[in-house]
């Protein structure tokens, strides 16, 4: 069974969809596989579209506000995409730390902002 | 338990990254959706990018056959990407039609390829 999140390199971005609501083990696989990633193909951003999401729980919030932060430390800009209302109310309420994260509508836009900031 | 491939949209087209072996029902969901999103989102493009695959079976090989035709039938133009070896073999050994579906070496390539077909 698969249960990974697969991870789409465009460029010297990583592309990321979260679709479904993830489950613990899922997004700590999803963690480890983008952190490998990031340091396997010298990414220097990323995008995380949430768009699909409605609703996130607290683990897979933290494992987010982690996993982002974590990235950063690796020297990759993140944007998040999508956030839904439900998603955005979960991530403040839970204090989780996304400081310095550009967000944007939808991929597309999520995609133009890291390569502006970027400088390309 | 997730085992369903995420589609990311990326303007007017999809993308979709196949990285471990699906199983026969996973394979049937994404056909399902992946014809789902087209019809959706008017989608005219979609890249499916196989680089991280090292082997096919041939149901799989039959679905991915299948699906191609099926969105080119709704009007979308389809991109294969980073086709490995015993995938070539298997697809050609198995006798899959493929005709008139292009193919590039990753997935930037591939959305460049696209974006020509289709006149951007």
């Amino acid at each position: 069974m698969n249960t990974r999140i697969p991870i789409l390199k465009l460029g010297n971005c990583l592309l990321i969809s979260i679709q479904w609501e993830l489950d613990d083990q899922t997004a700590l696989q999803f963690q480890e596989d983008l952190l490998h990633r990031i340091y396997e193909t010298g990414a220097n951003g990323v995008v995380i579209d949430l768009t699909s999401l409605d609703v996130i729980d607290s683990f897979i919030a933290k494992v987010l506000g982690d996993v982002i932060n974590m990235s950063k430390l690796m020297g990759a800009k993140v944007v998040l995409t999508g956030i839904q209302p439900a998603v955005a109310i979960t991530l403040i309420e839970l204090g989780i730390q996304l400081e310095g994260v550009q967000t944007a509508l939808d991929l597309e836009k999520g995609l133009e902002t890291l390569r502006r900031e970027l400088g390309e």
